[in-house]
């Protein structure tokens, strides 16, 4: 079975030749993708020409307008309505692809998939959300910056659609879940995050909901899921991010400065080392998932090179084809009504 | 001139030996101090009697009470007057001592602080800071985890704190002081990072400003006091300090899992991953200031060693004698009236 999925070929620092270069990457991985591809024809042209066969499974849409990389997300929202961005989005929403793919500004496409798909039934906010190297296992978080302010009630869906991703995406069994917070006692944090806690226990939801955790269980494992408000989940995502990069830089530093004898042990050394860099690479855990619209949007990172963007139509892909909203929104009317209450009083 | 610190000799997982060891070092480095140390004297006896120099610099007043690692702070406040940590705070008010340094509970060492010692003119609430690693300088970072919920005004007084420190005690000639956000733009964030920065643009206080940063900025060393909300620094502080650990057991595990070849590489450039591993010691950033208390208390980290004990004490030593609090309530009083006013307002 085919499964189509719109590209905005103008989105990311190095576009749109990542985007055919990715999709090409992809289209060899999964023969039955189709594409449908949104950018400048006069540049997408050649680049297709150079790649008959992934030529012969896209359909191009000449869209000269985009979405500046540092443009306002209001401004894009109120006047990007032919960019390739918008016009991928409405691809999804009016069938003809399944999941829309986009290395572009963030807010840009979190504003306009929003407007265009709205959320889940059950949802209030969607959230991005992504997957970090864990010590032992990756671990997903959200969110990672849709919300800068959230309610209890937010929290909860989030942890919801956190759980469903790890059950369904990364073959979790039983996700294990948990709210990051400055303690992993009770009382610990604020209303929204006790709230929340609250909400995950008296849920009657199958959920394997482990309580709090601190920064520092996020990368030893102690859960699958961690649930958090986009202005720290955004920030922790940078921190961890800027440590990775100080800590290689360090060592890069290290070799260098430590003059021939460090030079020639780094060299022997050298495989063990790949294998720690490929670990690492961010490449692998390339692509914020949309979590809670209607209809799937993939996020690539902004500086992502053509093997980061096809692990992010991967992603897009597997979402379809697990029926990732459909499981969310199963679950979304689980939730017992006392609680769906509670949500109803915290929100009005 | 001598100066006397208060040690709570029962605070901390390797208490009390680390605190004597600690403060050894501290007296071999600053033969000036003078130490009132509170713990258990059965315990504390054969310690001091095996250093005789620093026995003669101190004294002990017996005190089998303490504060349990795991006490709940509310209840160390109500319960834990007699404690060894009580009462090497009390010393501070009662001027016994210049400054306290404790390596136990962080909550209930904020909240005796607090309470005993209360906040400096201008100060309404304390906030812990400490000194993070950055990739060219170290950064001061401010809340850890003192106040889960701030207003901008709080996020004013902490920026103001930071940047009295940094130039004080980590002789930043002009330290500049950025606020902790998801983006740079002008319009990121929630109302209060938001309001925190135009307090920081109208104070009239001759802060060097630099606007937003994000997460990867504050490894990036882009701003040298970096301010947020308690709840956001305590997680930001805590991934850092994850992805630090993660990183160093990969680094570990690569060479171990590289067989021959990696152990004999690691083993010829060992001397750069020294340099490396001495550069990130967490011990040479030990000491979380308590900033905005009328008086001085430092907390050492909890599983800290001897060595890391006496840069904490080190650190409260610096704190007295640069006149950090002074310097901190006459800033305040620069602060310009309109700014006190809206600052008025918004806690009103």
């Amino acid at each position: 079975m085919t499964l189509t999925i719109a590209l905005d070929g103008m989105g990311g620092d190095h576009a749109p030749g990542i985007v055919v270069d990715g999709a090409a990457i992809a289209l060899g991985r999964a023969p039955d993708l189709r594409f449908v591809l949104y950018g400048d024809e006069a540049k997408l042209g050649p680049l297709l020409a150079a790649r008959p066969e992934l030529a012969a499974a896209t359909a191009v849409h000449h869209t000269p307008d985009f979405v500046p990389g540092d443009a306002k997300p209001s401004v894009a929202l109120r006047q990007g309505r032919n960019t390739s961005m918008r016009l991928a989005i409405n691809a999804v929403k009016d069938g003809e692809a399944a999941a829309a793919v986009s290395a572009g500004n963030t807010g840009a496409l979190m504003g306009m998939a929003k407007f265009v798909l709205k959320t889940l039934p059950g949802i209030d906010r969607p959230a991005i959300s992504s997957v970090m190297p864990g010590r032992s296992k990756p671990v997903v978080v959200l969110d990672l910056g849709a919300n800068v302010d959230c309610t209890a009630e937010h929290l909860f869906q989030f942890a919801v659609m956190g759980e469903v991703f790890a059950r369904v995406i990364l073959g979790v069994a039983k996700p294990r879940v948990a709210l990051l917070n400055v303690g992993t006692e009770e009382g610990k944090g604020d209303d929204v995050v006790r709230g929340a806690a609250a909400m995950l226990r008296d849920s009657g939801l199958p959920i394997d909901f482990k309580g709090f955790v601190e920064g520092t269980d996020v990368t030893e494992g102690v859960a699958d899921v961690v649930v958090t408000d986009g202005f720290t989940g955004n920030v922790a995502l940078k921190i961890a991010e800027g440590t990775a990069t100080m800590f290689t830089a360090a060592l890069r530093d290290a070799i260098v400065k430590g003059g021939l004898r460090a030079k020639l042990g780094y060299l022997i050394a050298k495989p063990a080392f790949q294998v720690l860099k490929d670990r690492f690479d961010p490449r692998r855990y390339n692509g914020a998932m949309f979590l809670g619209l209607s209809g799937v949007v993939v996020k690539s990172h902004g500086g992502t090179d053509a093997l980061g963007f096809s692990a992010a139509i991967g992603v897009a892909a597997d979402l379809v084809a697990k029926r990732t909203n459909e499981r969310i929104t199963e679950e979304m009317r689980g939730v017992q009504p006392t609680v769906a209450e509670a949500a109803q009083a915290v929100a009005s």
